[in-house]
């Protein structure tokens, strides 16, 4: 049991409704490991500056998290993310991106990871996301990220990598732009005409869908929040418990997507109530049951 | 078992990308009477001109909806609008709104409606909706529905109604305007503290969401619709579901109404797929039972 992800490592300033943050640990790949190091061993691609805190290699450390494909360039910078929140937190706007080191990253994949069971390509450029599926030859499944900043940019490259992945997670603003199509149910299910056999569609405070072959389609809510500190970092954190939660079970299958799906939403919203990766901390496997109980209370369909 | 209903009674002319109507039956109170009388009596107040026409007493007669308190100004023309949806029809947008004979509308309640067991106010003036509530002096609950024209206009008299009634449907756009907060989690529940006991906030395409006192709490997606037509009447449909399945229930509780909203996201679906009133034409309660077996397989959360 092992998943391969690779994608950024970052430091992050964030601020908030809720408070203010700077250089705080954060990045795609890091926020996957976060939650996904819950059930799983991870397998860390990415890229760090020499100024990448020691809290940071701690942070992998006590998650186990394998950092052998983790480089760090002994004369650049981490790449760093600036942004805020409004009111509703529905979107991050960024103040200053500093690629850095990410700017030139190109990923080198570990013996020892090529043949892992799943694989999390996060959102970086397609054609690295395409080298590094390649090179990783996973035996179970790949779960690809990808953003509307590529889904402009290089949308044959995404094409080309999303015919040979198995599972396609992108919120419902980036399946619209990806298939031109404003009817998610309908450009869903177009999309599975690309090559992914699931896709898993993010809404936000509005839950996900899941849409597989044939008439498989399941859809939920999200856990409600009633705090919301910080969304940075939801997503991949939805993704880590979403494919560690496949690794664990051992097989892609739809049953097991929708379960990993449940779990997701709920390893994720825990993610949410604190700034950065602090909201997982403390968190058990109790703490998941006892919230998935209180979840399934919230949206169990009656008999009517 | 009866509902009382007020609300307007309109002729549509709507262009979808789906195609264009002229002159068809609409309004709040019409399509309400559409849904509520799969399972309910309804009585009606509402108003039109003497172009009203003969198909729109019809469509009351063969629904067994009473028209007593529905006044026909002999030489007033009936409420017109005239508007259009885009691509992803969230939002309509009106070309043209003729008040005509609703502009001066007065509610006369028959007193045969007097202790109706359950009483609906449709979207019309909140000085209105707090006559029709005091002369009516139902018997188990008012539902109100509002819209943000009111919330802007009149929320003093707004809350006044609202303080007065049991439950309140609105979207959640419209909760945030009223609750001047972004997150619906807490404005949901602080709604609860102006008056009602249960709130519900229609989301669209992505459900709907009922607070209830204490931390009673539900959600749910809605049923998928592959082929949205018409979403005219989509919320007055739901509210009809929903007010009839609580009168068909004969108490309102929170059990009671989880389950009335199931039943409404369903007969609301069915509306959608046509023009006007035609959605819900030839459905039976075995279509509304099959189409909800569907969505339980699409949304009912596994043990994970």
């Amino acid at each position: 049991m092992a998943i391969t992800v690779v994608g950024s490592v970052a430091l992050d300033s964030i601020r908030t409704p809720k408070g203010e943050v700077e250089d705080i640990l954060g990045g795609t790949a890091l926020h996957f490991s976060n939650s996904a190091s819950l059930l799983s061993e991870i397998n860390l691609i990415a890229v760090v500056g020499e100024d990448f805190p020691k809290e940071g290699f701690e942070f992998f450390y006590n998650k186990k998290v394998d950092v052998e494909g983790l480089q760090v360039i002994s004369d650049g910078k981490t790449f760093r993310w600036k942004g805020y929140y409004e009111k509703d937190m529905a979107r991050a706007i960024t103040i200053d991106t500093q690629l850095n080191v990410f700017e030139t990253f190109q990923p080198k994949v570990p013996d020892k990871y090529c043949g892992s069971d799943f694989l999390f390509l996060g959102n970086i450029d397609p054609e690295l996301q395409y080298n590094v599926l390649k090179q990783v030859n996973h035996k179970k499944g790949a779960i690809l990220d990808t953003m509307n900043f590529w889904i402009d940019s290089k949308k044959q490259q995404l094409l080309k990598v999303i015919k040979d992945i198995q599972v396609i997670v992108l919120n419902d603003q980036e399946l619209r732009d990806l298939m031109e199509d404003d009817n998610i149910i309908r450009a869903g299910k177009a999309l599975l005409h690309l090559g992914p056999q699931y896709a898993v569609v993010k809404k936000g405070e509005h839950g996900a869908t899941i849409f597989g072959p044939g008439d498989e389609y399941f859809t939920l809510p999200a856990y409600p929040i009633h705090e919301l500190f910080d969304p940075t970092g939801a997503g991949d954190s939805f993704a880590g418990g979403l494919v560690s939660y496949l690794d664990k079970k051992g097989k892609l299958s739809f049953e097991n997507l929708k379960k990993a799906v449940c779990y997701a939403i709920i390893v994720s919203s825990f993610n949410v109530e604190q700034f950065g990766v602090k909201g997982l901390e403390k968190v058990t496997s109790k703490d998941v049951k006892d919230r998935y109980r209180q979840y399934a209370k919230y949206t169990t369909l009656p008999e009517i």
